[in-house]
Protein backbone atom coordinates (compact mmCIF):
# COMPACT_ATOMS: atom_id res chain seq x y z
CA UNK A 1 0.00 0.00 0.00
CA UNK A 2 3.05 2.73 0.06
CA UNK A 3 4.44 4.34 -2.31
CA UNK A 4 8.46 3.84 -3.44
CA UNK A 5 9.79 6.86 -1.23
CA UNK A 6 6.84 7.14 1.85
CA UNK A 7 7.83 6.72 5.16
CA UNK A 8 6.69 3.66 6.32
CA UNK A 9 7.94 1.08 9.46
CA UNK A 10 11.17 -0.34 8.20
CA UNK A 11 11.68 1.34 4.85
CA UNK A 12 14.47 3.85 6.14
CA UNK A 13 16.08 0.97 7.97
CA UNK A 14 16.02 -1.42 5.24
CA UNK A 15 17.40 1.05 2.82
CA UNK A 16 20.32 2.22 4.39
CA UNK A 17 21.25 -1.41 5.67
CA UNK A 18 20.64 -1.96 1.83
CA UNK A 19 23.27 1.00 0.85
CA UNK A 20 25.71 -0.17 2.99
CA UNK A 21 25.71 -3.55 1.87
CA UNK A 22 25.77 -2.67 -1.81
CA UNK A 23 29.36 -0.53 -0.60
CA UNK A 24 30.77 -3.33 1.47
CA UNK A 25 30.39 -5.41 -1.31
CA UNK A 26 31.79 -2.93 -4.16
CA UNK A 27 34.83 -2.19 -1.89
CA UNK A 28 35.43 -5.73 -1.15
CA UNK A 29 35.81 -5.77 -5.46
CA UNK A 30 37.94 -3.05 -5.52
CA UNK A 31 40.24 -3.41 -2.35
CA UNK A 32 39.72 -6.93 -1.03
CA UNK A 33 38.77 -7.96 2.61
CA UNK A 34 42.41 -6.29 4.27
CA UNK A 35 41.17 -2.71 2.35
CA UNK A 36 37.38 -3.07 3.80
CA UNK A 37 36.79 0.28 6.29
CA UNK A 38 34.43 1.86 7.67
CA UNK A 39 34.79 4.90 6.21
CA UNK A 40 35.21 4.06 2.76
CA UNK A 41 31.49 2.11 2.95
CA UNK A 42 30.21 5.43 4.60
CA UNK A 43 31.55 7.25 1.88
CA UNK A 44 30.43 5.14 -0.80
CA UNK A 45 27.14 4.34 0.77
CA UNK A 46 26.51 7.95 1.68
CA UNK A 47 25.36 6.79 5.08
CA UNK A 48 26.71 8.49 8.02
CA UNK A 49 30.05 7.03 9.26
CA UNK A 50 28.67 7.47 13.05
CA UNK A 51 25.73 5.36 11.98
CA UNK A 52 27.65 3.00 10.12
CA UNK A 53 30.34 2.56 12.84
CA UNK A 54 27.25 2.21 15.89
CA UNK A 55 25.50 -0.81 13.87
CA UNK A 56 28.25 -2.70 11.85
CA UNK A 57 31.29 -1.58 13.95
CA UNK A 58 33.84 -3.18 11.56
CA UNK A 59 34.49 -4.52 8.70
CA UNK A 60 34.26 -8.32 9.64
CA UNK A 61 30.26 -6.66 10.69
CA UNK A 62 30.20 -5.12 7.51
CA UNK A 63 31.10 -8.65 5.99
CA UNK A 64 28.96 -10.84 7.72
CA UNK A 65 25.87 -8.74 7.30
CA UNK A 66 26.17 -8.77 3.52
CA UNK A 67 26.43 -12.54 3.82
CA UNK A 68 23.49 -12.39 6.25
CA UNK A 69 21.32 -10.56 3.36
CA UNK A 70 23.08 -12.78 0.88
CA UNK A 71 21.23 -15.65 2.98
CA UNK A 72 17.80 -14.31 2.32
CA UNK A 73 18.19 -14.19 -1.40
CA UNK A 74 16.53 -17.83 -3.00
CA UNK A 75 18.63 -19.87 -5.00
CA UNK A 76 17.26 -20.50 -8.24
CA UNK A 77 18.06 -24.85 -8.04
CA UNK A 78 17.65 -27.00 -10.95
CA UNK A 79 14.97 -29.90 -11.51
CA UNK A 80 15.80 -31.35 -14.54
CA UNK A 81 14.19 -34.64 -13.17
CA UNK A 82 17.48 -36.27 -13.25
CA UNK A 83 20.01 -36.21 -9.92
CA UNK A 84 23.41 -36.29 -11.80
CA UNK A 85 21.96 -33.07 -13.89
CA UNK A 86 20.36 -31.36 -10.95
CA UNK A 87 23.98 -31.38 -9.51
CA UNK A 88 25.98 -30.60 -12.38
CA UNK A 89 23.82 -27.82 -12.62
CA UNK A 90 25.02 -26.42 -8.98
CA UNK A 91 28.63 -27.24 -9.17
CA UNK A 92 28.78 -25.36 -12.03
CA UNK A 93 26.78 -22.37 -10.48
CA UNK A 94 29.24 -23.05 -7.65
CA UNK A 95 32.22 -22.49 -10.01
CA UNK A 96 31.09 -19.60 -12.24
CA UNK A 97 30.00 -18.07 -8.57
CA UNK A 98 33.47 -17.62 -7.98
CA UNK A 99 35.15 -17.04 -11.76
CA UNK A 100 32.36 -14.25 -12.67
CA UNK A 101 34.91 -11.45 -13.15
CA UNK A 102 31.96 -9.53 -11.06
CA UNK A 103 30.76 -11.39 -8.59
CA UNK A 104 33.66 -13.35 -8.26
CA UNK A 105 36.06 -11.34 -6.54
CA UNK A 106 33.62 -10.31 -3.84
CA UNK A 107 32.63 -13.90 -3.28
CA UNK A 108 36.47 -15.04 -2.72
CA UNK A 109 36.72 -12.14 -0.45
CA UNK A 110 34.33 -13.57 2.04
CA UNK A 111 35.25 -16.56 1.58
CA UNK A 112 38.90 -15.62 2.86
CA UNK A 113 37.57 -13.27 5.23
CA UNK A 114 35.44 -16.35 6.72
CA UNK A 115 38.48 -18.24 7.18
CA UNK A 116 40.50 -15.77 9.16
CA UNK A 117 37.59 -13.96 10.92
CA UNK A 118 35.28 -15.93 13.54
CA UNK A 119 32.62 -12.90 12.94
CA UNK A 120 32.58 -13.40 9.25
CA UNK A 121 33.27 -17.37 9.70
CA UNK A 122 29.95 -17.62 11.98
CA UNK A 123 27.97 -15.55 9.11
CA UNK A 124 29.30 -17.94 6.18
CA UNK A 125 28.79 -20.79 8.03
CA UNK A 126 24.98 -19.75 8.39
CA UNK A 127 24.96 -18.79 4.71
CA UNK A 128 26.28 -22.41 3.59
CA UNK A 129 24.54 -24.53 5.99
CA UNK A 130 21.66 -22.40 4.63
CA UNK A 131 22.28 -22.67 1.09
CA UNK A 132 22.71 -26.14 1.33
CA UNK A 133 19.67 -27.17 2.99
CA UNK A 134 17.94 -25.22 -0.17
CA UNK A 135 19.49 -27.90 -2.43
CA UNK A 136 19.13 -30.46 -0.29
CA UNK A 137 15.63 -30.92 -2.50
CA UNK A 138 16.99 -32.07 -5.52
CA UNK A 139 18.57 -35.41 -3.12
CA UNK A 140 15.62 -36.39 -2.11
CA UNK A 141 13.39 -35.79 -5.29
CA UNK A 142 15.93 -38.16 -6.19
CA UNK A 143 15.39 -40.73 -3.17
CA UNK A 144 11.33 -39.84 -3.91
CA UNK A 145 12.15 -41.27 -7.78
CA UNK A 146 13.99 -43.95 -6.86
CA UNK A 147 17.47 -43.51 -8.54
CA UNK A 148 19.22 -43.18 -4.98
CA UNK A 149 18.59 -45.60 -1.89
CA UNK A 150 16.10 -45.00 1.42
CA UNK A 151 17.91 -43.23 4.24
CA UNK A 152 20.36 -41.21 1.74
CA UNK A 153 21.59 -38.46 3.69
CA UNK A 154 21.10 -35.40 1.25
CA UNK A 155 23.43 -33.07 3.39
CA UNK A 156 26.20 -35.40 2.80
CA UNK A 157 25.53 -35.59 -0.98
CA UNK A 158 25.46 -31.83 -1.69
CA UNK A 159 28.54 -31.34 0.40
CA UNK A 160 30.45 -33.82 -1.51
CA UNK A 161 29.36 -32.28 -4.49
CA UNK A 162 30.49 -29.01 -3.86
CA UNK A 163 33.06 -29.77 -1.04
CA UNK A 164 35.98 -30.91 -3.54
CA UNK A 165 35.54 -27.05 -5.77
CA UNK A 166 36.15 -25.25 -2.59
CA UNK A 167 38.95 -27.03 -1.50
CA UNK A 168 40.90 -26.49 -5.08
CA UNK A 169 40.12 -22.92 -5.07
CA UNK A 170 40.95 -22.25 -1.23
CA UNK A 171 42.98 -24.82 0.23
CA UNK A 172 45.43 -26.10 -2.43
CA UNK A 173 44.81 -22.98 -4.89
CA UNK A 174 44.52 -25.07 -8.27
CA UNK A 175 42.59 -24.08 -10.78
CA UNK A 176 38.51 -25.24 -11.18
CA UNK A 177 36.95 -25.40 -14.73
CA UNK A 178 33.62 -26.35 -15.95
CA UNK A 179 34.79 -30.21 -16.55
CA UNK A 180 35.99 -30.40 -12.65
CA UNK A 181 32.56 -28.81 -11.54
CA UNK A 182 30.95 -31.98 -13.66
CA UNK A 183 33.42 -34.68 -12.16
CA UNK A 184 32.52 -33.55 -8.45
CA UNK A 185 28.75 -33.51 -9.14
CA UNK A 186 29.09 -37.21 -10.89
CA UNK A 187 31.56 -38.46 -7.67
CA UNK A 188 28.68 -37.38 -5.62
CA UNK A 189 26.01 -39.10 -7.42
CA UNK A 190 27.48 -42.28 -7.87
CA UNK A 191 29.03 -41.99 -4.34
CA UNK A 192 24.91 -41.70 -3.48
CA UNK A 193 24.14 -44.44 -5.42
CA UNK A 194 26.23 -47.09 -4.43
CA UNK A 195 24.89 -46.28 -0.95
CA UNK A 196 27.92 -44.47 1.06
CA UNK A 197 25.65 -41.42 2.15
CA UNK A 198 22.77 -43.98 3.82
CA UNK A 199 22.57 -42.98 7.07
CA UNK A 200 23.64 -46.03 9.49
CA UNK A 201 21.37 -44.61 12.85
CA UNK A 202 18.98 -47.75 12.84
CA UNK A 203 16.14 -45.75 14.48
CA UNK A 204 16.27 -43.32 11.00
CA UNK A 205 12.84 -43.75 10.02
CA UNK A 206 12.57 -44.03 6.22
CA UNK A 207 10.60 -41.72 4.42
CA UNK A 208 7.46 -43.20 3.45
CA UNK A 209 7.78 -46.28 5.80
CA UNK A 210 5.89 -43.77 8.65
CA UNK B 1 81.89 -39.10 9.57
CA UNK B 2 80.80 -36.12 11.18
CA UNK B 3 80.05 -36.35 15.05
CA UNK B 4 77.09 -34.41 16.07
CA UNK B 5 77.69 -30.82 16.91
CA UNK B 6 80.99 -30.88 14.84
CA UNK B 7 81.08 -27.58 12.40
CA UNK B 8 80.56 -29.18 9.05
CA UNK B 9 79.03 -27.65 5.74
CA UNK B 10 75.30 -26.85 5.87
CA UNK B 11 75.24 -27.97 9.46
CA UNK B 12 74.86 -24.89 11.09
CA UNK B 13 72.87 -23.05 8.62
CA UNK B 14 70.43 -26.33 8.60
CA UNK B 15 70.38 -26.20 13.12
CA UNK B 16 69.73 -22.60 12.71
CA UNK B 17 66.40 -23.42 10.46
CA UNK B 18 65.47 -25.84 12.58
CA UNK B 19 64.92 -24.03 16.06
CA UNK B 20 63.05 -21.45 14.33
CA UNK B 21 60.67 -24.07 12.39
CA UNK B 22 60.57 -25.33 16.08
CA UNK B 23 59.89 -21.94 17.64
CA UNK B 24 57.14 -20.93 14.47
CA UNK B 25 55.44 -23.81 15.22
CA UNK B 26 55.37 -23.39 18.99
CA UNK B 27 54.34 -19.63 18.34
CA UNK B 28 51.60 -20.74 15.95
CA UNK B 29 50.36 -23.26 18.91
CA UNK B 30 50.11 -20.36 21.74
CA UNK B 31 49.12 -17.81 19.89
CA UNK B 32 47.74 -18.84 16.11
CA UNK B 33 49.09 -17.06 13.22
CA UNK B 34 48.21 -13.36 14.22
CA UNK B 35 49.81 -13.41 17.02
CA UNK B 36 53.55 -15.06 15.16
CA UNK B 37 55.95 -12.27 14.87
CA UNK B 38 59.98 -12.55 14.56
CA UNK B 39 60.56 -11.01 17.97
CA UNK B 40 59.07 -13.92 19.70
CA UNK B 41 60.67 -16.31 17.27
CA UNK B 42 63.63 -14.98 17.72
CA UNK B 43 63.07 -14.85 21.56
CA UNK B 44 62.02 -18.25 21.94
CA UNK B 45 64.36 -20.14 19.32
CA UNK B 46 67.13 -18.16 20.67
CA UNK B 47 68.28 -17.06 17.09
CA UNK B 48 69.53 -13.68 17.16
CA UNK B 49 66.58 -11.47 15.93
CA UNK B 50 68.43 -9.40 12.70
CA UNK B 51 69.27 -13.11 11.69
CA UNK B 52 65.70 -13.78 11.73
CA UNK B 53 64.58 -10.79 10.03
CA UNK B 54 67.19 -10.72 7.45
CA UNK B 55 66.49 -14.51 6.26
CA UNK B 56 62.90 -15.26 7.54
CA UNK B 57 61.53 -11.54 7.06
CA UNK B 58 58.13 -11.89 8.55
CA UNK B 59 55.12 -14.09 9.79
CA UNK B 60 54.26 -14.72 6.32
CA UNK B 61 58.03 -15.82 5.59
CA UNK B 62 57.95 -18.22 9.11
CA UNK B 63 54.79 -19.56 8.21
CA UNK B 64 56.05 -20.73 4.51
CA UNK B 65 59.17 -22.28 5.80
CA UNK B 66 57.64 -24.36 8.23
CA UNK B 67 55.98 -25.77 5.58
CA UNK B 68 58.28 -25.72 3.54
CA UNK B 69 60.33 -27.90 5.59
CA UNK B 70 57.25 -30.34 6.15
CA UNK B 71 57.06 -30.97 2.51
CA UNK B 72 60.16 -32.79 3.10
CA UNK B 73 59.11 -35.48 5.17
CA UNK B 74 58.06 -38.53 3.91
CA UNK B 75 54.26 -38.98 4.76
CA UNK B 76 53.65 -42.85 6.01
CA UNK B 77 51.22 -44.18 3.59
CA UNK B 78 48.95 -47.32 4.04
CA UNK B 79 49.38 -50.33 1.71
CA UNK B 80 46.51 -52.32 2.74
CA UNK B 81 45.67 -54.14 -0.64
CA UNK B 82 42.58 -53.02 -0.72
CA UNK B 83 41.58 -49.16 -1.80
CA UNK B 84 39.10 -48.41 0.45
CA UNK B 85 40.64 -48.65 3.47
CA UNK B 86 44.13 -47.58 2.37
CA UNK B 87 42.08 -44.26 1.34
CA UNK B 88 40.19 -44.60 4.64
CA UNK B 89 44.00 -44.64 6.46
CA UNK B 90 44.24 -41.30 4.32
CA UNK B 91 41.63 -39.53 5.53
CA UNK B 92 41.59 -40.78 9.35
CA UNK B 93 45.32 -39.58 9.40
CA UNK B 94 43.85 -35.75 8.02
CA UNK B 95 41.24 -35.57 10.63
CA UNK B 96 43.00 -36.81 13.24
CA UNK B 97 45.92 -34.31 12.35
CA UNK B 98 43.47 -31.45 12.97
CA UNK B 99 41.96 -32.33 15.79
CA UNK B 100 45.47 -33.73 17.45
CA UNK B 101 45.27 -31.50 20.80
CA UNK B 102 48.98 -31.02 20.15
CA UNK B 103 49.63 -30.48 16.25
CA UNK B 104 46.04 -30.14 15.41
CA UNK B 105 46.24 -25.83 16.23
CA UNK B 106 49.26 -25.33 14.16
CA UNK B 107 48.07 -27.27 11.34
CA UNK B 108 44.76 -24.72 11.44
CA UNK B 109 46.78 -21.76 11.75
CA UNK B 110 49.10 -22.77 8.64
CA UNK B 111 45.58 -23.26 6.86
CA UNK B 112 44.03 -20.34 7.58
CA UNK B 113 46.90 -18.28 7.00
CA UNK B 114 47.76 -19.41 3.93
CA UNK B 115 44.32 -18.67 3.03
CA UNK B 116 44.78 -14.68 3.71
CA UNK B 117 48.36 -14.70 2.48
CA UNK B 118 50.01 -15.45 -0.52
CA UNK B 119 53.24 -16.20 0.70
CA UNK B 120 51.86 -19.11 3.09
CA UNK B 121 49.14 -19.55 0.36
CA UNK B 122 51.94 -20.53 -2.11
CA UNK B 123 53.89 -22.76 0.54
CA UNK B 124 50.48 -24.79 1.54
CA UNK B 125 50.59 -25.29 -2.32
CA UNK B 126 53.45 -26.88 -2.94
CA UNK B 127 53.20 -28.60 0.14
CA UNK B 128 49.85 -29.91 -0.12
CA UNK B 129 50.12 -30.83 -3.97
CA UNK B 130 53.52 -32.76 -2.76
CA UNK B 131 51.92 -35.34 -0.39
CA UNK B 132 48.70 -35.28 -2.82
CA UNK B 133 51.33 -36.97 -5.19
CA UNK B 134 52.76 -38.87 -2.53
CA UNK B 135 49.29 -40.32 -2.28
CA UNK B 136 48.66 -41.00 -5.88
CA UNK B 137 50.78 -44.30 -5.07
CA UNK B 138 48.02 -45.98 -3.41
CA UNK B 139 45.26 -45.27 -6.45
CA UNK B 140 47.81 -46.36 -8.93
CA UNK B 141 48.52 -49.76 -6.97
CA UNK B 142 44.03 -50.01 -7.02
CA UNK B 143 44.58 -49.65 -10.66
CA UNK B 144 47.31 -51.80 -11.20
CA UNK B 145 45.04 -54.68 -9.10
CA UNK B 146 42.36 -53.98 -11.22
CA UNK B 147 40.45 -52.53 -8.64
CA UNK B 148 40.15 -49.45 -10.94
CA UNK B 149 39.62 -48.69 -14.28
CA UNK B 150 42.53 -47.77 -16.36
CA UNK B 151 43.61 -44.59 -16.78
CA UNK B 152 41.88 -43.55 -13.65
CA UNK B 153 42.92 -39.98 -12.79
CA UNK B 154 44.98 -40.41 -9.30
CA UNK B 155 45.05 -37.09 -8.24
CA UNK B 156 41.57 -36.43 -8.70
CA UNK B 157 40.72 -39.56 -6.40
CA UNK B 158 42.46 -38.50 -4.05
CA UNK B 159 41.31 -35.05 -3.82
CA UNK B 160 37.85 -35.77 -4.07
CA UNK B 161 38.97 -38.24 -0.51
CA UNK B 162 40.41 -35.77 1.38
CA UNK B 163 38.95 -32.31 -0.09
CA UNK B 164 35.37 -33.48 1.79
CA UNK B 165 36.98 -33.12 5.06
CA UNK B 166 39.00 -29.56 4.41
CA UNK B 167 35.45 -28.06 3.68
CA UNK B 168 33.87 -28.95 6.62
CA UNK B 169 37.15 -27.92 8.62
CA UNK B 170 37.67 -24.45 6.81
CA UNK B 171 34.92 -23.37 4.95
CA UNK B 172 31.25 -24.35 6.30
CA UNK B 173 33.31 -24.66 9.75
CA UNK B 174 31.08 -27.85 10.92
CA UNK B 175 32.69 -30.48 12.98
CA UNK B 176 34.45 -33.82 11.32
CA UNK B 177 34.62 -37.47 12.88
CA UNK B 178 35.94 -40.52 12.08
CA UNK B 179 32.78 -41.61 10.51
CA UNK B 180 33.05 -38.46 8.35
CA UNK B 181 36.26 -39.15 7.37
CA UNK B 182 35.25 -43.04 6.63
CA UNK B 183 32.48 -41.92 4.51
CA UNK B 184 34.96 -39.05 2.43
CA UNK B 185 37.28 -42.14 1.57
CA UNK B 186 34.37 -44.42 0.67
CA UNK B 187 32.61 -42.18 -1.68
CA UNK B 188 35.95 -41.57 -3.36
CA UNK B 189 36.39 -45.19 -3.75
CA UNK B 190 32.84 -45.91 -5.15
CA UNK B 191 33.39 -42.48 -7.46
CA UNK B 192 36.19 -44.17 -8.91
CA UNK B 193 34.93 -47.18 -9.14
CA UNK B 194 31.97 -46.23 -10.93
CA UNK B 195 34.71 -44.35 -13.46
CA UNK B 196 33.88 -41.22 -12.91
CA UNK B 197 37.61 -40.48 -12.60
CA UNK B 198 38.61 -42.10 -16.17
CA UNK B 199 40.63 -39.40 -18.20
CA UNK B 200 38.57 -38.03 -21.13
CA UNK B 201 41.53 -37.38 -23.25
CA UNK B 202 41.72 -39.32 -26.26
CA UNK B 203 45.65 -39.08 -26.54
CA UNK B 204 46.22 -40.71 -23.01
CA UNK B 205 48.27 -43.61 -23.01
CA UNK B 206 46.46 -46.38 -20.48
CA UNK B 207 49.40 -48.26 -17.87
CA UNK B 208 50.69 -51.23 -19.84
CA UNK B 209 49.67 -50.67 -23.57
CA UNK B 210 52.66 -48.69 -24.57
Amino acid sequence: MSGVGEARPGGRTARTRDAVRRATLAELADKGFDGLTVEAVAVRSGVHKTTVYRRWRNAAGLAADALDLAAEEPWPLPDTGVLRDDLRAITAMVVSGFEDPGRGPIARALVGAAVRDPTTGAALHGFLVGRLAQAEVVVQRAVGRGELPVGTDAGEVVRTAVGALYYRLFITREPVDAGQARRAADAAEAAARAGVFVRDDPAATPDGAT
